[in-house]
């Protein structure tokens, strides 16, 4: 624990000149311009220690998600990433541990072109609240900004990349289930240094007709889409279960584990796991060849899951298209 | 307690319709679109029970509190209000707190016409994270934003409002001091629910050198100042603790007290009190009518305490103009 106060500590850790941003760390307020014809969009997320995060994990990957959920956010828009603010709440000054969260935090923000302008450190219990600001073009005076309202009866349901390997790795890390090391580091690495799919969201404007990103489970984000845009949906629990990244690990090593996950736990992993901030989204069927472009130029891949019906409710059916209860909840941080 | 989840207590506490904002909470993403020839002015402050507040403030202060210490760096850079943010972390849904916790933060809300646009909810320990966007003109290619690296050799130094109260409440709220009810009545007023000068922040821009809001004692914001000005200042001590409101309070009940503060106490809460969310603010000596005016036009009052110099440091005098030793520091949220 060191003599660090409020000021060094920010001069040391995370005082860096203003690049895009007018004004940077350092005055009473950061100031930003937005070029014309683009809108700003805002995200604020908090971060909470045993609720978002272990106290074991690595500061580093902690630096990279408190940001990385926020991007997700963005991307979720169609945004692109322009700035962010941080506020901190820290036990003590601990300089090990703040070194490697801001180099994680920077690093991210850094491939992302997203600067970090100002914000606020405190002593308090560990707290990281981050509000990320991103761009999105108005063309002819519509707003290509991405939202939940827009999906309509007749519209494919997709999702990006994998799901459900970071609710995997949850479970062994609080010990719930047990799993080869190879599998763990790999699902780890998802639940504690996700990826937002930031370019994909850009990639999208225009063509989805409503995204959110995958934060609290794949159906509990589902049902903020189909209340706003006020459908329902069918969604493939199997197509949806195949996603998870560590199940082709199970499968190509068959036969050397004595124990290996059910059905029922890929599935619920899959469809209610949450911490995957992959994007879910919707697009009219005349699209099917932009939205593969879309996968295609944002390397990110996109698979189709289900699609939107004009019956409220979530129609949830298994590979041969048989009727599957749904008894997944999302996850609440109020929970 | 109650079974109220975070979706549940966004939709009944803190949704509104969106105003100036595109879209408002309960999407990915807030989307604001400044005006032409604006810039985004942007803060963020996080509070912390013991290090910002007490465990035992009126929730509803506390709601004030926490938009005001956001809204008090907007009106230092002179920046319009336009809207807001709020992440908040607790420790469990009691709505016989949130209720009037919304209703103090949303009332000084719509008093200044800032709007909430998002934010996140979470269990944890109590924790207010606010980040707040306003609006300042650019005029001809010149942004109007005060600063704190702006202040002159020869500049007054002015201070609006009142100085210590704050720092007298908590004195007695930590049972340090004792004072007559009426006396914290009022002083913990200014400690738990101050008035961020927002009016004299606008009608200063185009007038004020630099400006900085007090909230971690006068002398410690100057020195941000005068770090960032490259200048020295000259600071009459006996004219910034006669800035004490509570003072009069002694003054005109004389003798009703078997005893008051005495004189070194007056002068370390005025200028090493904090809390104040008051306005520091340079301007050169041609200006001195154009801040009377703006102090009219906003109707708050405005002191000239001291002066700017070359000579880089602080030089602290008395009323008759001898030098006084500055043994003042800031708060500082880590110490």
């Amino acid at each position: 624990m060191s003599q660090l106060g409020e000021f060094e500590l920010i001069e040391r850790y995370f005082k860096r000149p203003a690049q895009r941003a007018v004004l940077g760390v350092g005055d009473d307020c950061a100031l930003l311009q937005p070029r014309p014809g683009t809108q700003l969009a805002i995200s604020s997320d908090m971060l909470v220690e045993g609720r978002h995060f272990l106290a074991t994990v690595d500061p580093a990957r902690l630096g990279h998600k408190a940001l990385a959920v926020n991007l997700s956010d963005l991307a979720a828009c169609g945004a692109t990433p322009l700035a962010f603010t941080l506020a901190l709440a820290l036990p003590h000054v601990d300089e090990g541990w703040l070194g490697p969260f801001a180099h994680g935090l920077l690093a991210l923000a850094d491939a992302h072109g997203c600067e970090l302008v100002g914000g606020d450190t405190t002593r308090g219990p560990l707290n990281i609240c981050i509000t990320v600001f991103g761009e999105v073009p108005v063309l002819a005076g519509r707003s290509q900004a991405l939202l939940r309202s827009g999906a309509r009866p007749g519209d494919a349901l997709y999702v990006s990349g994998t799901l459900g390997d970071a609710a995997l790795a949850l479970e062994v890390l609080l010990g719930r289930l047990s799993a080869p090391a190879a599998v763990l580091d790999a699902a780890r690495l998802r639940l504690e240094q996700p990826s937002p799919r930031v370019a994909l969201g850009q990639a999208l404007r225009g063509i989805a007709s409503a995204a959110i990103d995958v934060s609290d489970g794949l159906l509990g984000d589902l049902g903020h889409i189909l209340r706003q845009s006020g459908v329902g949906a069918l969604v493939d629990a199997d197509v949806a279960s195949s996603l998870v990244a560590t199940k082709s690990y199970y499968t190509r090593a068959s036969g050397q584990f004595d124990t290996q996950p059910a059905l029922a736990d890929w599935r619920r992993w899959a469809l209610a796991g949450g911490d995957d901030y992959e994007l879910l989204f919707t697009a009219p069927p005349s699209a099917e060849a932009a939205v593969a472009a879309a996968a295609l130029a944002s390397q990110t891949p996109v698979t189709r899951i289900g699609q939107i019906e004009a019956e409220p409710g979530l129609r949830l059916v298994d590979g041969q298209g048989r009727p599957l209860a749904n008894r997944y909840t999302s996850f609440d941080h109020f929970g």
